[in-house]
């Protein structure tokens, strides 16, 4: 084996949450010679708290969920880098990725980069990103013992995160743009339960300004609230959902569907030959997006891979001969 | 609340395999009141052995595995019997089903009753079922230390069987009709490695006669094998695969595809209204039938048969209060 060649692999997965590591996991299985190109590592779950319902993992830490799932896929030899994958070319379906600093060669990829948290998009916010301003719970909730914060967002995540939140903060505002929140039942009746006195929810109601030089100090609202369009906070989070990340998927001629996820059939292929998307990214069960679902796409995308593998992987070695990537032997 | 009031459910689940058990998780959080017929309990997972690819649980031994769900699903509220559901009748879409001699009433159904082993349908099989011959190596594995067995099947669950047999037969023979094995090569790697002098591999050779009155004495097989077609044996294992359940759905209207599996859209909603099928009575993701894709698949049609339940279930209940099953008041 030559240097070069130690830089190719049967299948690049890039993104290290629940499907890019089951996709690890059964790809390692499969015997395949496995990169996976980290990013930020574990992905949603593992910034998710505690995971209620997935079904083999009762009430587990998400972060050790995905240390778990990590574990297996190196115990199958899979191989990991922190950096992140920017960019791919494509020289006849047989793929370069440049991760951080360096370039890999790939017989086939896995997009599973899933999804990127949905920012308010006012003056400020970057500004004041983790001095008052927050979008996980989880990693930032503990910071608000005994204060005064607001989540902003009406679905399930935001609910969950004001259920979470109930632990460590003494007053919650929970600021949802619609008439009503759209959330599980059993998380509202547990916000219900234990937010009383604590948790006020403003129904149609935005964030305008935020205010704030060296710390968040207060937002301004679309209406007024006990008189006032001023809130004074300790921090505030953002829970308003995500989009999904397709930049490097497109750079390379993969089509998205019509809500602008990556277009994949069944078997979790995209249009272009030995490219395989799963996860947040796509959008095969539709807006129901959970674990458990990542882990079944990513399964079925290494499954594909795998096939596609065994029947054209070796025309990339015959490929990459004359540029010294293979040994010529 | 009456009698009868007791017997009504938001959803009954059929089966208490993976897809099963995950629904009743998810649907137990949507507050939904889940019923289980258990059947037989665990399905193909609990007797599957030492699951090493579920990821988030590694290396788990595949009936703790199902434990674990059915605690889960305990945890939320379900309710399991472990009778098997022998009727359904459809009356406007309100469903009466039967599990063994009692009755209940259904908003909404989900079959998940998996698949039944195939048999070689030979004579002597059925009486010699359990005395010589078996279709679970984890279970019955153990009886035949220091033996000589045979495995039927080219499949990869064949070859994980005698890679778990190689653990207590001196001898076993794999009978394969066809000319090469369909299994994962990291298994037939591992029955090669540890299979060295102790597995004999038999290809285009089937079973063509199975002896013995009280227990298996021998087989006779379709081609010579060193000079004979007999082969004395102490156990036979027989893993040719399995035939979807669909009788039940059948009966109340459910539709196949062409293959004889439950047909089902990616919501896992059948023809008929309330009705949903996951797992391996499905064939969503096509031949790939894993315990993972079990779970998520199930965990959606939770989520199809909640979102139904949640706009039409009150229907049933007005449409049941003649009989007395709901209260009038």
């Amino acid at each position: 084996m030559n240097l070069l060649e130690e830089k190719v692999f049967d299948l690049v997965i890039v993104g290290s949450g629940v499907a890019g590591l089951s996709a690890a996991i059964y790809a390692g299985r499969y015997l395949m010679k496995v990169l996976v190109a980290e990013g930020v590592f574990g992905g949603e779950t593992a910034v998710a708290g505690t995971i209620w319902n997935y079904p083999g993992a009762p009430s587990t830490d998400g972060f050790d969920l995905m240390q778990t799932m990590k574990t297996q896929a190196k115990d199958v030899g899979t191989t990991f880098i922190s950096g992140k994958a920017t960019k791919v070319t494509n020289d006849n379906n047989c793929y370069t990725i440049f991760i951080g600093e360096k370039e890999y060669y790939a017989k086939t990829i896995l997009f599973a980069q899933g999804s990127e948290r949905r920012r308010l998009g006012l003056p400020n916010e970057k500004e004041l990103t983790n001095k008052g301003i927050h979008f996980c719970v989880t990693c930032d909730g503990p910071l608000y013992g005994g204060k005064t914060v607001a989540m902003v967002g009406g679905g399930d995540a935001s609910v969950k995160g004001v259920n979470l939140l109930l632990q460590y903060a003494s007053k919650i505002y929970l600021i949802v743009r619609g008439t009503q929140m759209r959330a599980e039942p059993i998380n509202v009746a547990e916000m219900q339960k234990h937010g009383q006195g604590k948790v006020e929810i403003l129904f149609e109601t935005e964030v305008k300004e935020i205010i704030g030089t060296d710390k968040l100090e207060k937002i301004i609202l679309s209406k007024e609230h006990n008189g006032s369009k001023e809130l004074p906070l300790n921090g505030l989070f953002v829970e308003i959902g995500a989009t999904p990340d397709v930049i490097l998927a497109r750079s390379v001629g993969v089509t998205l569907d019509n809500l602008g996820y990556i277009a994949v059939d069944n078997n979790m292929q995209t249009n272009v030959p030995g490219i395989y998307a799963a996860g947040d990214a796509v959008n095969h069960f539709g807006s129901f997006k959970q674990s458990i679902t990542a882990a079944a796409l990513g399964a079925v995308a290494a499954t594909s891979a795998y096939n596609y593998h065994k029947a054209y992987g070796n025309l990339c070695e015959i490929h990459w001969k004359p540029s010294g990537v293979i040994s010529p032997t």
